[in-house]
Formats: C-alpha cells, sequence, structure tokens
C-alpha cells in the first residue's frame, strides 16, 4: 500500500476558547501523508475517542493532563490501524489503541500503543465501555461510591460514556439506581435500554422535586459528573454517610472559574452550606482520575467485559461519520448533545 | 449527708440565639436540692465541658443531636460526685462522667454514667484529651487524615481542644505540623507548648501568604475545624490527594445558613471553585461524628492515654471557676477566648 498520493488531515487548536468551544477554536490542516522510517508505523485512523476532560487541556492552565499546544493537532485516546509497518513488533493490519493525534494518518514507533485482539466484535468498545470511561465508571462507582444492595445510587450524565456504566453496575449490585440526563428522549433511553429505575430530566424546571421524588429513601451515593444544578439538587437529598465519587464537571467546564480555581463565580455563596452537610451528614467526597488507578486496570477488565459478555451491561455509543465532522461533534458534547460514548467513526474504517 | 437546705442553680436556655449567643440566650433559676428515691443517687456537679456543637443544640433544627428544649436546663459531658445514694451500683464519693445538665445538683439512675478511676490524676481529662474531643481528634486525624511520616498536617483552632491533640499526635506520626489560631499568645503556645512546627495566627490578614510560606511542600492533611477564610486559604495549597476530615465549623455556627444549610450565604460562590479543586486535586474530604465510631473507644484510650502518660502529650486545659461562669464561657469559646479545653469547674470541686 502506498500513501503517497494521498492527504492527511489534521485538525488543530486554532485559539484557546473563552467559554463555550465554536467552530473557530480548530483549524484543519492538509498535508502529505508522511512515510514511515527505519522502526516505524504508519497509522491510518479508525475511531477517535470525544471525552469531556479535553475541554480542560484546551485552556492554558496546569491540570491532571498538560494543555493542549496552540497551533498543533489536538491528541486523545484513538483507534488506528497499521497501513504499512517497518517495525518488527507491528503487521500491515493490526488494529491498535493510544493516544493519537486528530488526524488521518499518524507516524508512531510504536509507544504506547497496545493491540487490540482482532476477534474484538466492537473495536470501538476499547474506547468507551472497555476503554477509559468504563474504568472510571468502575473504579469511581466501586471503590469510592461501593453501594450495598438496597442502596439509592444517583448518577449524573446518565446516559453518557461514564454515567451509563456506572448505572449499570450499580444495579449488578443490587442498587436502586435513578439517572440524571438531558431530555426526555435521553431519560427514556436510560431507563428502557440501560434499565435504570428512574430517570429525571435536569431541564425540567421542577429538577428539585421530580428527583426527591424519584428518591424517596434519599441518596446514599452521588455519582457526580456534572456539577451545576444538578449537584445543588442532589445535596439537601443526601443520606447519613453518603458517598460523592467527583469524576467530572461537565457544567463548569466552560467556566472561568474552571481555568482558575481561585476565580470565585458570581451568585450567593454556597460552600458554607456544602461544608455544612458534609460535617452534619457525614458525607465522604473524594476526587479521582483514573490514570492514579492503573493497577485495577485488569480487574475492571475481567469485571466490565464479562457483564457485557453475560449481557448484563448494554453499550450505548454515538458514532459521528468523518474526522472533519470531530470539532462539530466536540461542541455538542459538551452541550450534552451525545447520546452514549461519543466516538468519531474515519470515513475508511 | 443532707442537702434540703442547700440551692440547686440551673442554667437554662432562655430564647434561641440569632447570630452569637448573648447573655439573653441564658437565665439562671434556682430550687430546692432534689431527694434521691428509691434507685436514684444526687449527684453533685465538678466539672463541666464546654464544647462548640453546643451551639448547634441552641438551634431548633434538626442535626446530628437533637435542639436544646427552650426553658430547659442546657446539657452537656460532665464530672459529678456521688453525694447520696439510695442505688447498690454507686457508693457516696464515686466520680462519675456522663451527660448531665448543666445545674449544681441533679438526681440519675445511673443510666449512661461511667465510673472515674479514683486514682485518675485530673479528672477533668475525661472530658478533653480523654474524653470527647481526644477521641475525635484521634479518629479524625488517624482514620481519615492518615498522614504519613514527612507529610504536612495544617491544624485548624490548633490551641483548641480538639486541635491540640490533632497536631500532637501528627507529630507523633512524624508529620511537619502546621497550627492556625487566633493571636499571637496562642501561636506562642502552640509552638512552645505543644511543639508543633509553626502556627499561623487568622487574624493577620496576611494568612494566605502566611500559611503558604508554613507549608512550602503544601498541604496533605488539613484537619477542618472552622470554616471560612482558614479554609479559604488551605484551599489551593492542598496537593493531590490530600485529606480532609471535616470535624466542626466553628466560623460558621453562628451563621443562617448553619441552621438551614439550603439557605446560601451573601458572596461570590466558591463552590465550583471546591468542587475543582476536589477533582483536580484528589481529594478526599470526609465529615464525622465522633459518637458514629464508639467501636474505636478501646484504642483511643489505649493511644492518646499512653502517649500522655509518657509525656509525648501536652494536655492544655482553660479552667473557668464556678457554674454561674459557664454562660460567659460559653460565648468566649465561640469567639475563640480559650484556651485550650474550656471547662467549668464547680466551686466545690
Amino acid at each position: 500500500m502506498t500513501s503517497t498520493n494521498r492527504t492527511n488531515r489534521s485538525i488543530l487548536l486554532a485559539s484557546r476558547p473563552q467559554g463555550a468551544p465554536t467552530a473557530d477554536t480548530f483549524r484543519i490542516e492538509q498535508s502529505p501523508v508522511p512515510s514511515p522510517g527505519d522502526g516505524e508505523l504508519l497509522l491510518e485512523l479508525r475511531y477517535l475517542s470525544l471525552d469531556p476532560y479535553m475541554r480542560g487541556r484546551m485552556n492554558d492552565a496546569p491540570s491532571y493532563t498538560p494543555p493542549f499546544e496552540l497551533g498543533a493537532p489536538l491528541t486523545g485516546g484513538a483507534i488506528a490501524q497499521v497501513v504499512e509497518s517497518r517495525n518488527a513488533g507491528f503487521a500491515v493490519g493490526d488494529l491498535v489503541l493510544g493516544p493519537l493525534a486528530w488526524q488521518d494518518y499518524a507516524l508512531s514507533d510504536g509507544t504506547g500503543l497496545t493491540k487490540l485482539d482482532p476477534a474484538m466484535e466492537h473495536p470501538s468498545h476499547a474506547l468507551g465501555a472497555l476503554g477509559m470511561p468504563g474504568f472510571t465508571a468502575w473504579h469511581g462507582l466501586l471503590k469510592i461510591g461501593a453501594p450495598g444492595a438496597g442502596d439509592t445510587v444517583v448518577v449524573a450524565a446518565a446516559s453518557g460514556a461514564v454515567g451509563s456504566i456506572v448505572g449499570q453496575i450499580a444495579k449488578i449490585k443490587g442498587a436502586r439506581v435513578v439517572g440524571v440526563a438531558g431530555g426526555p428522549d435521553k431519560c427514556r433511553r436510560v431507563v428502557e435500554e440501560l434499565r435504570f429505575d428512574a430517570c429525571v430530566d435536569h431541564r425540567d424546571p421542577g429538577l428539585a422535586e421530580a428527583l426527591a421524588a424519584a428518591c424517596p429513601e434519599g441518596i446514599d451515593v452521588y455519582f457526580e459528573n456534572v456539577g451545576g444544578a444538578v449537584f445543588e439538587a442532589v445535596l439537601p437529598l443526601l443520606n447519613i454517610g453518603a458517598r460523592v465519587p467527583v469524576c467530572g464537571l461537565i457544567a463548569h467546564y466552560n467556566d472561568a472559574g474552571y481555568v482558575d480555581t481561585e476565580v470565585a463565580q458570581q451568585g450567593p455563596d454556597r460552600l458554607p452550606g456544602l461544608m455544612t452537610t458534609i460535617l452534619k451528614k457525614r458525607i465522604h467526597m473524594e476526587g479521582f482520575i483514573i490514570s492514579d488507578h492503573q493497577a485495577e486496570h485488569d480487574d475492571f477488565l475481567r469485571d466490565v467485559g464479562g457483564w457485557i459478555t453475560e449481557g448484563r451491561i448494554e453499550v450505548l455509543e454515538d458514532v459521528v461519520d468523518g474526522l472533519e465532522n470531530a470539532p462539530e461533534a466536540f461542541i455538542g458534547l459538551l452541550e450534552g448533545r451525545n447520546n452514549g460514548k461519543l466516538v468519531v467513526r474515519a470515513r475508511h474504517a
């Protein structure tokens, strides 16, 4: 296979967004497809993972992942196929998972790549239920949330890549599971396809009352992925000894305050109220970043892989076709337009 | 011993305070000293414990302890001596610890009373370092804070009943310990008598800078007893993976928002900033109430009792003489006027 006549499109960070990213945040550039040197591979993109944490990397601020460079391609978890190989460790046709740039073709010396089982029915699951979001769901729920049978577990962003797995694991553990999602369509899917016990629409102005009605015995575990109004509705319902794994805060990712945690938001100060609740209700809140917990990865794969095979976990995937549509899809992700794990499928996949 | 000619003074809750308690919050009533019936004891007060959590009980709001009744005597941990006994389980002269009313004399059927060892050199320690505050310090620091050798531990209200023990246990565990206390005199005692590595004055307008300078390697454990400006100064200094046992919030006990956690305070909203810090820094915050952990009480007594005997823990006590001075002493406690564990000693003690 020769690639010299083809074009390699790259999606670059054109400007750092103030607030929500827009079309101007991104720029597409074209360049010739490169040729692998000795020890290198040429990779052709198959699936690109779009995840909310990437919004944080668009800011020029220290966080748990370094900022994206301005004018350089965005990067993230992706699946690609080896189309040329001058590396004995990889053969043409191998499917690999790794951190890759948002581009059609890339060179690699194999560092950081994991080969996927060619028998895998849905390779894209390696970016979702069997990848970082699934691992995040499994760790946060089981190691921090630790739901017991009969506990009420509330899951924010319930139809998302992480939330959809959190709720289904909580059901397997015997909990009563209430989702929070945006709009009646998502709520319907959360109950019908993911088999949560109930789902509340966070766009409903009566969210607090609806959540209280859906949780008549209070909340024992709240899996925090969102922040904002959802967290406010949850707070008064937390039971004594409740656990709150803090996994994400998508409602705040476009806030100035997220960039600089010392910049206070305008409005009444809810911090003393939170601290009082933590004290009086003996709440355990804990933030986590899944890359700290690599030692548990095999346990996660065994558990969640097994549950998917047994049909006990349903995988919701939202597939967008074409690398050129990644920017618009990412903008929509932060607005909650996706249903399930958002992946971009390359046209040649 | 007969008591019929003596007077029994009781201190009652005269009104529920709005904000800080004042002299009008309390009322002293006199009544004859009662006589024990069959199976009863007459107890004479020796030491009365004054603790910040009692402020919460003055509000007519549900909390982890029920509200004090309006027009009834206040109650709390106390040490008394048996002066008449018609109960085979207790003899005249026995020293007992238990929840008692703020009064000179009380009848009891013995329920809830613990006999103190008559050889105890400082019985009042049973209200402080060897009582509820010491147990609170031991549990919160070791079970939630879990300091390792070389960790930096910051202790709010460092000269108080709980903080003074927290810091000394952290030193025993090999941590570097920085106290926060109100005023230069307290800070001096914290360093000289309690042997903390440093102490920062929370009345200093440059608190944030002073704390940062005292914690050049950031903060691994923050023992929260205070809230307010101290917590704000701590937040940006927390290291990745820091632990924050939430034991008390004395800066907020007089706030309206403490009564009703759904009433937001005025001012810029610092809640999103806190949540962001919890996420990015993987903070573990956990509220606790010591009465949930009775099963650990023997371990606590063995540890802290041993450390006091070995001279590794210094006990700071602030003794106020005379039951009639309890109201003023309690008002001062919430203003931070005490130095160490605040106890009222009955004049006949």
